[in-house]
């Protein structure tokens, strides 16, 4: 089913790039759906366009026990970051119905809308809207292209559904699989990754102003080159996170210059910092180093600059009896297991707050993610289902 | 005429954009086309899109006269860099006009197609067509955006018109007014630059190659971080530059990194260096240096990496006459002036190797160009078209 999907939107180099809401995101969608479909689920979409799909119970009137992640990616994206969790899912609704096993309580699979947020912000964002911490009107009005904004392209999709939240659409608890996305578990030759929680996030924008000059005339030492400045910044940034804390992880992953025309001195540059690290004291004194080296680089270099916080994610922390019972299915089925944190974040910990939750980790080969050569071992990807399935059963009883 | 003309494709700075054969720049054409026709020209394009706004002489045999530079533009320009040189020499015909005079020789104001070469590769392809530099199918097939190419852009405006070379199409000598787009004029507080040169350039294109990974888990030491790579590089190459001969001129003003997601380690990083000084021997000394600083970086930050020579313009050296006639027509109004060097390139300088050549500097405020806020004083532009006119009449005769 993995490479099934990997087909819909797929890359020269093995990878895919189905971004949130275009024409291959549909595709998946509904590739997902019949999927569901011929398992005998029912489905439900949100306003959102988060679909539910949801295999009945012995007692309908019991909470969902559900799972579920994402089938958007990013650009250059590898076929399990996301697809992964929703696919693992699924597999465990087939082999449930392959055994003849029913469950007290249903059972569901979610997809959750633009968990990327490359093509529109912000991240996790059908997750955050069922949630309640982002108003449904707010995303559907979000432009996603020059002409086009979230609800017409849900609508144009067929994923435009009723607003649905936890009160009328009730979760017993929520367990989402995922490729790790980092180096762990296969340094330390472990099968599954019982996670705990997530880092914490900080997400600013830096934007840098200088003077617009001819390549060809201005002298060096009069020049105010905003491209040169921010150079030095994203230079510093890195040595300042490498000589920090080990846990750090500080990137600048997209910058754009203006007017970016190889004979003119770039007047100005805009750059985004997305540091994370489990501890809010850490991040703190981080930022502070960051802001102090920014400005410093900035005043030597005759330019402007100004940093803004554009997003907080505070540490998360899942759910304790949920955690162990992701421990115990590991347990039980003699996978080699371990506890430990996401670097990265996902729609599970958009919902901990507000609903039982917990992940299950697997590993992924040297730790690459957001990257077309993502893989990971047939092996590992069923171990991580087979532990969502004794997980979902032992809460479904 | 100089504002009117810069009311197409105004930007809200004060400046403009006509990136060349864009609705904008075709109507800029469009207007100096019908200027000229009240000025009782005769005008003929040629099948690079260049305007030939011809003065009949009393001699219809003799080459013309000729002076000119672009109208197209910076994405963030302003008023005067191609354009004054451009209507510099229709205030010339036009001053002509009301003192009645006529000459020997035709003369002719040109209009030279995509001096810039932002929009499309390489700069001044209108002069170098019509120089035979560059072949005419190689222009007219270049991609302009996803759906055009030069060709359909020129049919498009207007602008298609017969090919021409200088064997149809005769000049006895050529001279561009332009704004000197660097400060000395202006800080020596002289009026005109009699321009006896062009130094020379040369252009590379470097490619970074890394590895994409997710920003919230890959460890600071085991990433191949193309965008911190290329920040080192741009870096170290400006500290480069400010250590070496004060002459040098060396910009990277244009930079995209890939994928350019925040939450994405960048993978691979473009950017183009834009290398001038006037002596072949210092660019040689410098380049190598250029190459010995980004292979250092690239391999300590276990990144590949090309770099790649996309142009080489080597020194230009105008008419020794045509510029005596410059300087005496300088001496004669009684202009303070200096002999000196161009550091931007010009069309003039890709017709220097096959016609008498020559160029006439006028300052510009704090020497800025290739920005929004470029500004020249009335009385310095129109003391430059008066040495125009001049040094114009002075070969017509």
């Amino acid at each position: 089913m993995l490479h099934e999907m990997g087909k819909i939107g797929a890359l020269p180099g093995g990878g895919c790039c189905r971004l949130a809401l275009t024409e291959e995101d549909c595709r998946g969608r509904d590739l997902f759906v019949r999927w569901c479909q011929d398992a005998g689920c029912d489905i439900q979409i949100d306003a959102a366009g988060n679909v539910f799909a949801r295999r009945r119970g012995r007692d309908p009137s019991r909470p969902a026990v559900a799972t579920g992640s994402h089938l958007d990616t990013q650009p250059h994206a590898g076929l399990f970051d996301g697809i992964y969790g929703v696919l693992a899912g699924l597999e465990v609704f087939n082999t449930l119905n392959d055994s003849g096993i029913e469950t007290q309580a249903p059972l569901e699979v979610i997809v959750w809308t633009n968990e990327e947020g490359v093509r529109f912000m912000p991240p996790s964002s059908g997750a955050q809207v069922f949630a309640g911490k982002l108003p449904l009107a707010t995303l559907q009005e979000t432009p996603t292209s020059e002409s086009s904004t979230v609800a017409q392209d849900l609508r144009r999709g067929g994923y435009l559904g009723a607003p649905a939240s936890l009160r009328d659409h009730r979760l017993q608890c929520l367990l989402e699989a995922h490729i790790e996305q980092g180096p762990i578990l296969e340094q330390e030759g472990l099968t599954i990754g019982v996670v705990t929680g997530i880092q914490a996030a900080r997400l600013f924008l830096v934007e840098v102003s200088g003077r617009d000059g001819h390549a060809g005339t201005v002298p060096m030492d009069q020049r105010r080159d905003a491209l040169v400045g921010a150079a030095e910044m994203v230079a510093a940034l890195n040595a300042l996170a490498r000589s920090g804390d080990p846990q750090i992880r500080l990137t600048v992953g997209r910058l754009d210059a203006r007017p970016n025309s190889s004979s003119t001195i770039a007047g100005a540059v805009e750059f985004h910092i997305d540091l994370r690290h489990p501890s809010g004291i850490v991040l703190d004194d981080t930022q502070v180093a960051i802001e102090r080296t920014i400005d410093r680089i900035a005043r030597n270099a005759g330019l402007t600059v100004s940093v803004r916080g554009t997003a907080i994610m505070p540490p998360v922390d899942f759910d304790a009896a949920l955690v162990d019972r992701v421990q115990m299915a590991s347990q039980e089925l003699q996978y080699p297991w371990r506890r430990m944190l996401s670097g990265a974040g996902h729609d599970a910990g958009v919902l901990a707050p507000i609903v039982p939750t917990a992940m299950i980790f697997v590993p992924c080969k040297d730790g690459v993610s957001h990257n077309e050569a993502e893989m990971a071992d047939p092996g590992d990807l069923a171990a991580g289902a087979n532990v969502l399935m004794h997980a979902m059963l032992s809460c479904a009883e």
